[in-house]
């Protein structure tokens, strides 16, 4: 039977893009083929052709809810799911749940064809993947703003054009990685009797049943590059999401499997394993001998597990680290204040990104304004966050909703950990009036006592940080390598004027393998990172042992098989 | 103070050399700057500038014999050593043994002015430290046949140029990897507001401390790779040789710590830590906090030992396998045989990759001297390993010495485990009256015993091969795929005419991982690899996790620290 999706129509439309993706994750400059703005979706002007507007994608979810989810997928058992929206509802979405001893063989049995398609079709094959998932990417964003709590426009590009991104990265790396060989050569080697010829020939062969295990907070962001990185170098991907966020997947396995089966491959190459809240099938699904690569967001303890454990697999792990930034003096302190303001509230803090520590010298800091004292900065640093989320509607839409009742449970203890310097309130949702929303609180602490170690050294996720006073910015300095070497970081941040504290900061950073943001004033955050361009956590420090999207994160989820022949 | 070895002198010596490397590892043509001639070394019109002639290298050797090893390296402590040569003699030389606690964090101090370097410079006092390696290659020759009981002309080729061949692979690898991101961008998001910059800097960070575990075969083949990745992507090397084979490594790590000060760097970069037989350090080493990457080549408990322990590292091991060759059916029969008596002949078959078992149907197989039976086939092979060592001297030189009692006792019990079909002589050596020299043995198995089974599927390293009886080709290749799987393999050999039966040798060993060699009937053996075009290994089975040297092995040696600056 020919494919609908042949490889010459596959390449006519995305070689290009694979290409330009290609090109720009050598020179890391700004790109993307996935449009930000909602504007470009949906009708006949789109940038994005196919795709549904942002009405279209809410009418789309709200067909989703309160129905059984559909999916053409075999070893169907029971059914299971209970999500509920961090804005107030239950989803209704029941989803069914894989047999897993029948679904794993099902997966490796198609490998053989997707190995003998070779890197450029299966490159092409996922970027029309994610092509697809753009066109439904209004759909998959008030999924992912009913599961994660992101506010809508956060959903709509972290989880939409941010991922994409993300995903396309990783499968022109893979594209990258495997076509370093050559597929046939001949090789001859001088020899007095007359050359010694083998022809030789290199084939990149997937390992075995890639395990994506989803977060709950940047379901598509976190989870496109391994499932992607994994697919494009020849694996089979079970996709078992976080019991509260499946919907995003299960969006994502279903649109795979339709075009996998399209372009002529096993739709097993792509499965999702739903599960009940508190089932815990990931840890026994990370020990099946199948399973030869997991890809993993979320906890240090079981991220630690994972790395300690699933031993028959590579295991690529981002947990949690201790972010900070040292602020030592500045000459743009209005500016400053509004950026930090703005890492603050981000989804709630809700970021492996956000910054939980300032560290400020007791004495004060100098500024364009003038030296401001510890205290002094703290209360601007509050005034910059209630001036930002003054307005409810406003508040809203920078906070988004509070994940989960750990979160809330955080944020309501931490007055009690320190002096509150910034303390929160609860935000009404003009749509959804039972939506959990709460301004950050901020606490002061004492970088010289050793209780208030206890608390700042602890990851503390959610909108939460500690204004930490230290004896200078030596001493910050020292209390960032600190944390970074025993805690992790997946950012630091960092404002001075002094270039010799600039360099002590940027050594300190090299030394303990953390990502730098230096005098952050401006739009971007040292939250954010950018795809093709910005690598997203460094791999070397406790907080994650990957960095996306780099070499390392790719190289070795296949292996080349040589053959020789006599030639 | 000026570096005697200037940057500007090491690129305009070097640059080439590097470039040649680079360019090779894509195209995989054959190349070496190190010649395998050994009478391209020494004197006036010598290949190798500054080189030994052979007779130098000799006497270099024997200078060493019976005085302590000299080596400047800081925190010393007592003195180790007692190699004996397999050709029957001590060498009697004692090495400085490193005192940990104070060498492990000198070594971390020298780690910030090779991270300065950068790159290209790392890699070119790489190139320099291989370079005088290779001007030393007869010294170091000897050496590696004085502990490995390799012959002459091996110690020479594979301990020499074959091996610095490998280690240049790893240089120029490590190199490529490290440079695939600018240094320094600026990076520009457009925005109504206008665009949004940054200037982003990658620098690429070494580890910690890298520990190679050297084996008592393939001392320097086997560790100049690992020794050269850690090194030129910025990590120390602590070099831990076996206690038998301690000297070709003391004296790379010597020429290493030479370079290196020549070059302006601090020489703790590369450092001893000689033991003496039974001590067991590595088990320590391999554990400590300062140590972030390990290099192993040897017995497979060890290796998955540190696989499960080691877990503060990235660990790269080889192991070992049950190396099988299928032999279905040929059309140069006494080419064959030939081909596979001398792959099992050399070097006494003390080679990761040297075949053990022979799968031959029962019922004989197709040539082009007609049908052979089982018998006639394991016969005509033993009388193709008697005509290749008839001869003492040319047995000695093909053959080398058995390099441990263990390897004896396997030669000595092998015909109790079958029937003889090839039985083990003592041969003479000519120079050297104590040298224990065998040559191999074969025993016929039958493969539809359950006894049997325990037998070809345990590794029997050393001169022992297993002709084992099968019913079918289809039944070769279903116990070769099952032997892959569960024991693993570093080389697979085919002979078949029949495009079938190659098809499913060809899938067998793409979805089992293994390195596949068809009809090797010239002077390739399927034991021999050769540098920056085969693949040694597929890190894909249980025998390696590594593949030498693809990106794998150099990607997570380092990491990439981002530095973002406002513009």
């Amino acid at each position: 039977m020919t494919p609908s999706l042949t490889a010459a129509r596959l390449a006519e439309r995305h070689r290009g893009t694979l290409d330009t993706a290609l090109e720009t994750t050598r020179t890391r400059v700004h790109w993307s083929p996935h449009p930000e703005n909602p504007k470009a979706y949906g009708g006949e002007n789109t940038a994005v052709p196919g795709s549904q507007s942002v009405p279209e994608g809410a009418a789309a979810f709200e067909a989703l809810r309160d129905t059984p989810f559909d999916l053409d997928q075999p070893a169907l058992a029971d059914r299971v799911g209970d999500e509920i929206s961090p804005y107030g509802f239950r989803l209704g979405i029941d989803y069914p749940r894989a047999d897993l001893e029948a679904l794993l063989p099902a997966m490796r049995a198609a490998m053989p064809g997707w190995r003998a398609a070779g890197p450029e079709l299966r490159a092409l094959v996922c970027v029309e993947i994610l092509a697809r998932l753009n066109a439904r990417t209004p759909e998959i964003a008030h999924a992912v703003m009913h599961t994660t709590g992101q506010a809508f426009m956060m959903a709509f590009q972290a989880g939409g054009p941010h991922a994409l991104d993300r995903g396309l990265e990783a499968v022109a790396r893979a594209y990258d990685e495997q076509t370093r060989l050559p597929e046939r050569m001949r090789w001859a080697k001088p020899d007095k009797r007359g050359p010694v010829e083998l022809d030789k020939e290199f084939v990149p062969v997937g390992r075995g049943v890639s395990l994506l295990i989803g977060c709950n907070t940047f379901v598509t962001w976190n989870g496109y590059p391994g499932l992607f990185a994994s697919l494009a170098t020849g694996n089979p991907v079970l996709v078992k999401p976080h019991p509260r966020a499946v919907l995003p997947l299960a969006l994502t396995v279903r649109i795979a499997r339709e075009t996998l089966a399209e372009a002529g491959f096993d739709p097993n190459l792509v499965a999702l394993a739903a599960e009940g809240d508190g089932e815990g099938i990931a840890k026994e699904l990370a020990l099946r001998p199948e399973v030869r690569i997991i890809d993993y967001t979320g906890s240090a303890s079981f991220g630690e597990w994972l790395e300690g454990n699933a031993t028959q697999a590579q295991v690529y792990t981002e947990k949690a680290g201790v972010n900070t930034v040292v602020i030592d003096s500045t000459d743009s302190y209005r500016a400053m204040l509004g950026n930090l303001a703005f890492s603050l509230s981000l989804y709630s803090g809700q970021m492996c990104t956000t910054p939980q520590n300032l560290l400020i010298p007791r004495d004060g800091i100098d500024t364009d304004e003038g030296r401001k004292t510890f205290t002094e900065v703290t209360a601007d640093l509050a005034a910059a966050v209630d001036k930002l989320l003054g307005d409810d509607a406003r508040a809203a839409a920078v906070l988004g909703a509070v994940v989960n009742p750990q979160v809330l449970e955080r944020i309501e203890k931490a007055p009690e950990q320190g002096e509150a310097v910034l303390t929160s309130r609860a935000v009404p949702h003009a749509d959804h009036p039972d939506a959990t929303i709460r301004t950050p609180v901020s606490v002061a602490l004492d970088g010289s006592s050793a209780d208030a170690e206890g608390v700042h050294q602890a990851e503390c996720f959610g909108p939460v940080s500690f204004a930490v006073a230290t004896d200078s910015t030596a001493d910050s300095i020292a209390l960032l390598r600190r944390t970074v070497r025993e805690r992790g970081a997946m950012s630091v941040g960092g404002y001075t004027t002094s270039p010799e504290v600039e360099r002590e900061l940027v050594e300190a950073c090299l030394d303990e393998c953390a990502q730098l943001s230096l005098n952050l004033t401006g739009s971007v955050l040292v939250n954010q990172t950018s795809a093709f361009s910005d690598l997203h956590g460094s791999g070397g420090n406790p907080a994650a042992n990957v960095a996306l999207v780099d070499a390392a994160f790719i190289a070795n989820r296949f292996r080349t098989v040589e053959i020789r022949r006599q030639a």
